[in-house]
């Protein structure tokens, strides 16, 4: 195992070490793992996200402004406990409600709803959102139901944004349903990544072989194929989606995601494919995103994603963020 | 060999497609394999580099305001010819002259100088810096003293900055050769990274087996040796970087540097040793930027730059840029 770490049980706690010292606007709280904005607007909608560790720059990469107000860490491929979570929505908490947003795994919709209710306890209000974006298989090793992947970067966008403009906790998550509704992704892995504490790949992909729909903690996908070209990658991929929400016709935000190990140049060859066959199916795109927004460790591979926008998306859409990953001027 | 690309031989100008697609205020001009901002800034010094391809987001990525007016792409791992130099000059010429950022290896000190001699006879003044930040060895494969690396991405914004305040070509130019002066680098390399028409990895490296000094194309660096902590990794490349210039007691600049296949969470496990270490030495970090900045395809490793700052440099870096890789607000 090739890594740049110290003693595999660290790997969380120094990431979000060394995310606060070169953002030294983020604030993290060791030992429940949580990165948070230092800086609080007072009276407005806190919005939290997290999950297993292993998506960097997902979720604490997308904490400040217009987006995250914190964003709470699992140990790697695993739910953070409820406790971790009550820590992000109390750091979260204004005075105006909480929006949880949360993949669909089922470790993270059972600790999560478990620190809501005990923060709801505490008399802070909080709603919760489940982001199912992922096209690629109904349900999956560690979900029922589809999984979410990286569309929920536009959720934290969307719902970041709405809650910056002093909407209430029901608006945000109102904007929040819609984006989650208007949104499906699906992904190809051609390499396994490795757990730090494992020491070896989760699975194997035999030299041309890769994998369709696979999930981004390596769970399987519809099919195991030959290596393909960017043009039948975009093709099998977006016919997929297409297929499952009609987006003709109408105004779209694309991400195309790398998982990690894959060069942004091949991203890049990915979105020239992908932009041809959207212009060709009537899809216009509004804004594009390219680069490792969600990512499965080192795992080589990419995904899509595509979200409908109607002219109060597009606005949120465009709203200033400041977060490490994602910055709108 | 496992890549999301269609023919070999179409991979630059396919990715500066996708590009130009995903970045709609960038003009791509086809066959001379050059990027530009579509909005020109009259009466401003145009800023120019380029070199191979396989270094994404370098030097594309850095087009924008505040930072490159064009970049210029040679096929990969190789320099562009002086044609394609000399259309991005003409793409950067606002009336005021154009600065060519160069790298320090051979074929595009070669190529870029012809291209400058040649825009002068059309009667544009031409500059030229060249960055030579890697202390890891004095000669190298491809180059006649210290070869240049991610410490070149600073060039960019500090060259960019100061262009954009209106400053003539001789002040951008002494702008830059102060950044220069001022910035070390050194990298290390733990897997090796395939050209897409050779079809195989360049060189081979050990299953417990890093290189310390390597080049951004593989060449040759100081020593093999095993994995090393995140810890040992950080002090490897900083004694050597705080041995070659004296940084203590000053304010620096640090970029914690990925080579493409490296996941973010290492570089930023990487990032709290280094902010360690230069606490100890009495460095002081102005601001931190971690990331994949200038890669080596899907090279596995890291570098580490440090850039001197004063009052200046400081103002130039904060300065607004908006640039697909690198944003400043």
């Amino acid at each position: 195992m090739k890594k740049i770490i110290n003693d595999p049980s660290r790997v969380v706690s120094e990431t979000l070490m060394g995310m606060e010292k070169a953002h030294p606007e983020l604030k993290y709280t060791p030992e429940l793992e949580v990165i948070s904005r230092r800086e609080k607007t007072p009276g407005k909608v806190g919005v939290v996200s997290g999950g297993g560790s292993g998506h960097e720059p997902a979720h604490a990469g997308y904490v400040g402004k217009g987006m995250l107000d914190a964003a709470v860490a699992g140990n790697m491929f695993s739910s953070p406990s409820p406790d971790r979570i009550i820590k992000g929505i109390e750091e979260a908490n204004g005075g105006k409600g909480v929006l949880l947003v949360i993949k669909n795994y089922s470790g993270d919709i059972m600790n999560f709803e478990m620190a809501k209710d005990m923060a709801e306890m505490d008399d802070i209000e909080v709603e919760a959102v489940v982001v199912r974006d992922d096209v690629a298989v109904p349900d999956s090793t560690y979900s029922t139901g589809r999984r979410g992947i990286a569309g929920t970067v536009f959720v934290h966008k969307i719902a970041g944004a709405k809650a910056e403009t002093g909407a209430s906790l029901q608006e945000v998550k109102a904007a929040a349903e819609k984006a989650i509704a208007n949104i499906r992704s699906m992904g190809m892995a051609m390499t396994p990544c490795t757990l730090p504490a494992v020491g070896k790949p989760g699975f194997e992909l035999g030299e041309n072989e890769i994998e369709i729909g696979m999930g981004i903690h390596g769970e399987p996908g519809v099919e195991r194929t030959t290596v393909k070209s960017a043009a039948e990658v975009a093709k099998i991929l977006l016919d997929k989606i297409l297929a499952d929400y009609d987006y003709a016709g109408g105004e779209v935000a694309l991400l195309v995601n790398g998982l990690g190990g894959t060069p942004l140049a091949e991203l890049y060859i990915l979105n020239n494919e992908v932009q041809a066959l959207l212009d060709q199916a009537g899809v216009k795109v509004y804004k594009t995103f390219v680069g490792n927004y969600m990512t499965a460790i080192e795992m080589a591979g990419c995904s899509l994603t595509l979200m409908k926008l109607d002219d109060e998306l597009k606005a949120l859409l465009d709203a200033p963020a400041d977060t490490p990953a994602l910055k709108v001027l």
